[in-house]
């Protein structure tokens, strides 16, 4: 039997696991690299950030997840680089891994446009371990208040602001005006949680950019009805410990979380020279590299402008189709055939704001409110990967609605330790 | 009104919890100090250690637990002392608790026996943390297994020694080899998990000492049905990375787990000098610490031998038990009355060996294998505090018993990092 080709996929996310699956049909050897075990299911990575779900609900081991696929192997390492001279996948402390066709799913991370200082302050989220620190922050800054006597210290203590207005931003406000108001209500003695200041600024002209501006009107109302200050058309040019600088105005807040830029992963480099200025590898139609033989780049980190002029989103649907175009074109020039065309179909844009409200935008049909937020409920539920935790999830979120509660407040990593 | 006793609570572990509650009824202000912000179900730690449950599944936030009690603060901070001629409970960074009563429940650290530097390479398995950072070693273990090319460090990897024959080293054990033969087993690639070797090491004559011996022949059979190697009468003299010394000979492996000893809070110095070999403060019938007035100790931290003249087991019954004896001797004093000697009854001992076998022991009625687990399993579902966590690890459970897969083999904090 003739060597089958090895194909190489970098990156467990939406757009890997999707490549994946579709090479099931495929006569080739799949070797999968992420240097995470577990997929995570980002767009409800907030809820964890905010306790409302544990790490267990929105990951599971990418081993499990195609642990019945053939010809499929899963690595758990660091890719340092692309050799695609040498066709090689680098690695940390291992072999580098050979390709006939590489598939890379690295994603992005935080960009603090420059800032890197910025970032042991004011905090991002884009991994299960992001998410418990974020967690831990909130509810430390509600615990330390409670020892605290100072009353100015006190409100020092329970300011939070979020940089940044886009769907993460937005939802962390939102979970975060609802932990503070309903939540831990009743539970201090010496501070009330629900006198809590949370701040939304966003640099551009309005939160939530890529929706209609009907929709975001109503994500704005219903923000400010959960206590939310939502400050738009407001660049951040400075943050310190303690404070956010905003339009000329200093915010003394302890907890600063960023929800604002992103950043390609550095695996680009080794794919340019056609890098976009966020670092993002601008691809061909059929989603290939130029001058890169037999490599595609699916998800947040290829910068896709053939269909509409603009880069396409980095949300989930995007990376998934991206991811089972490429592997269709790799099945094709297997077979001997020509790669085709990729062409994104959009199925919606959709975000929730606390507690029974979303904004959700079909194209052709547009929702806010409660009705929004069912639909929110039952794509998310939808598309949990595994069946375990779809049950899970809709206990726990059955539990929090019927009782206002957050079931999973638990504070991991003893503090000062 | 007069100013009502001040009564605090050192630990929000089962003593802790119980003396704050049978509070509720007495004409007092309580404060409960904790340096977690939340209670864990000690008995199912090995479970989250070895995948099976989610931290939020064994632990709930000690203020949702006590929300309902009115008179009652919750601090989360860490107690450095206690100046009983003061009546002060010092904390780290924050103004001394006064108290007119104190009941003290903070527990017990691992001992090494005086040898520390063994905790860096044999982790114990006490809090939250611990049960992370084991299921983050078991886990990580497998995978660099499948990423080395020498059988012989392949074998190495795979080879996993529990020291310490008790309840805890005998469910980890257990629960490993389960994770090993089943769950992983077509997973990967390059090795077979279930070629794991799980050694069980007992320094004393038997595991299970406080079993009578026809269960602990009992728990011998279930684990080596499972394929673990069970040394007793073996004591270990000697551990290094990467290899444990017991009975002269050297056994090479890359997980070592702690299981064996146990040392009192450091606390207890403050309460001298009556402090036994192991640090536990040696108590009056009563629960009272001689020479410190207003002091109880109760739970793991409580040397208790006038029942039977050894000490209590350190278990959650007793601890629970003793909390609300603490508890009701304060009320009594409260009211101008005398306090009471407790007396423990016991509800009998259990503890489980893998997929469905367990060993139980009620005096009266001594059970193993499938009875004892199904009795296992509906003791430890009943006492799990909180409705939600009941439901959802009733849940996990069951699909772990249908399909033998382990749902929460989440990596957290990224290798390296």
């Amino acid at each position: 039997m003739p060597r089958l080709p090895q194909v190489v996929i970098i990156g467990g996310g939406f757009g890997g696991l999707a490549a994946a699956r579709r090479l099931a049909r495929v006569p080739c050897e799949v070797t999968i690299v992420d240097r995470h075990n577990h997929h995570v299911f980002q767009p409800l990575l907030y809820q964890v950030a905010t306790a409302g779900l544990s790490p267990g609900d929105i990951a599971s081991p990418i081993r499990w997840i195609l642990r019945k696929q053939d010809r499929l192997r899963v690595l758990l390492a660091t890719v340092t680089g692309i050799d695609s001279a040498a066709r090689l996948v680098k690695l940390d402390g291992h072999d580098p891994v050979p390709y006939d066709y590489l598939i890379v799913g690295a994603g992005v991370t935080h960009s603090y446009f420059g800032r890197d200082e910025w970032s042991q302050v004011a905090p991002g989220l884009k991994t299960l371990d992001d998410a418990l620190a974020v967690r831990r922050r909130l509810l430390l800054a509600f615990e330390e208040a409670e020892l605290e006597r100072d009353p100015a210290r006190q409100r020092f203590l329970l300011t939070f602001v979020i940089v940044g207005g886009g769907p993460t931003g937005v939802e962390l406000a939102g979970a975060l005006a609802e932990i503070a108001r309903q939540a831990l209500r009743s539970e201090f003695d010496a501070v009330d949680p629900a006198s809590a200041r949370i701040i939304l600024i966003e640099g551009g002209p309005s939160i939530m950019p890529t929706f209609p501006e009907g929709l975001r009107a109503s994500a704005r109302r219903a923000l400010r009805r959960l206590g939310v200050e939502v400050r738009e058309g407001a660049p951040v040019t400075e943050i310190d410990p303690g404070a956010v600088t905003v339009a000329g105005e200093r915010l003394e807040a302890h907890t600063i979380l960023w929800a604002a830029g992103v950043a390609a992963s550095p695996i680009a480099r080794d794919l340019g020279p056609g890098l976009d200025r966020a670092g993002r590898v601008i691809v061909e139609a059929d989603l290939s590299v130029p001058g890169h033989p037999g490599v595609f780049v699916v998800g947040d980190l290829a910068c896709f402008t053939h269909q509409t002029g603009q880069p396409l989103p980095g949300v989930a649907q995007v990376a998934k189709q991206m991811g089972r175009h490429a592997s269709a074109n790799v099945a094709r020039l297997v077979a001997g055939g020509k790669t085709t065309p990729f062409r994104y179909f959009d199925p919606g844009n959709m975000a929730t704001i606390g507690r029974a409200s979303a904004i959700a935008d079909f194209g052709f049909l547009r929702v806010s409110g409660y009705l929004g937020w069912l639909l929110w409920l039952f794509v998310h539920i939808l598309f949990l990967i595994g069946f375990r935790n779809r049950t899970s999830v809709l206990l726990q979120w059955a539990t929090a609605y019927l009782t206002y509660q957050r079931s999973v407040r638990l504070i991991t990593r003893t503090p000062g330790a």
